[in-house]
């Protein structure tokens, strides 16, 4: 497991000075070029929660659609898209956070969740867990029952897990823990 | 095969006057938050380009990715996603689109493709075909063979088969041909 994951690792890009001067980005678009490293990843990523019971995963617009419904399929579950606001057609709820200048939102369909439905939400990268936070109150505000948090990717230092809190465990593959 | 069409087709929501009056939305949130559905999708979507030496399925931002990933794990490929401007960290290629008022883009990676390398198209749905049509343009420059086009839906009454051509196979789970 650790090779796979070093494995994994050695297939991220980073990109200098993205998307501003002074980041370092980790791009994953070339882990899952790879066929193999693809299907690791999200192996990997649903490891944690299986026989659960979970019977939805949501993922977070854009890039954690790639991963999400592929987990889905993993443990047997639907998908369920978290979406920027106006995107998605039918009736929905909204929950805001805060970035570094003003605030965004993201948005889940309202009939999305059952009560007391088992959720595991995915993304492929854990950073400030601004984003996550707020997909995670989406999911309990509709009476839903957040099992778990999975990335590909977390940034350590950025202290995401942090605001996530402790009701859940946070499983991410490849850990960064310094910029 | 016709049953599960017919089921998958019944699980499709129609939201009327989205995003805008007169526009019947063919909502596919209902279908992937089935979990059987979303399996069933991701099989019908890849059967017709089985064994055909597929080793990259590309798909674009964002429903694309939902199913794409999915359907590259079915096929055992890797996959590549086509992203709006500006979202890809490395560099990358772009091709435009005329819409009906204005212009738009699709993005890929330069180096995601090989020559001579066999790859699937996917998307959710198929209406006017400008941005499919852009996105296989963006294969076709970097030397790559386009083997098929995949959608779960079809709106007939738009055309857009006619804008992708007749170069390579278009396969559609659910037509609609009226709005």
């Amino acid at each position: 497991m650790a090779t796979a994951v070093n494995d994994l690792r050695s297939l991220v890009r980073n990109v200098v000075d993205f998307p501003k001067p002074g980041i370092v980005f980790r791009d994953i678009t070339t882990v899952i070029h790879n066929a193999r490293a693809l299907r690791r990843t999200v192996e990997l990523m649903a490891d944690p929660f299986r026989n659960q019971g979970i019977t939805m995963v949501a993922g977070i617009e854009s890039r954690g659609f790639i991963f999400g419904a592929a987990i889905a399929m993993e443990l047997g579950a639907g998908f369920i898209p978290i979406r920027k606001p106006g995107k998605l057609p039918a009736e929905t709820t909204s929950e805001s956070y805060e970035l570094e200048y003003g605030s965004d939102a993201v948005e889940i369909h309202t009939d999305a969740i059952e009560q007391g439905q088992k959720v595991l939400m995915v993304d492929d990268l854990l950073a400030t867990g601004g984003t996550m936070a707020a997909a995670c109150r989406l999911i309990e505000r509709l009476g839903g029952d957040v099992v778990g948090v999975s990335f590909l990717i977390e940034l350590e230092f950025l202290g995401g897990r942090k605001k996530l809190g402790t009701s859940y465990p946070i499983h991410a593959i490849i850990g960064y823990d310094a910029e």
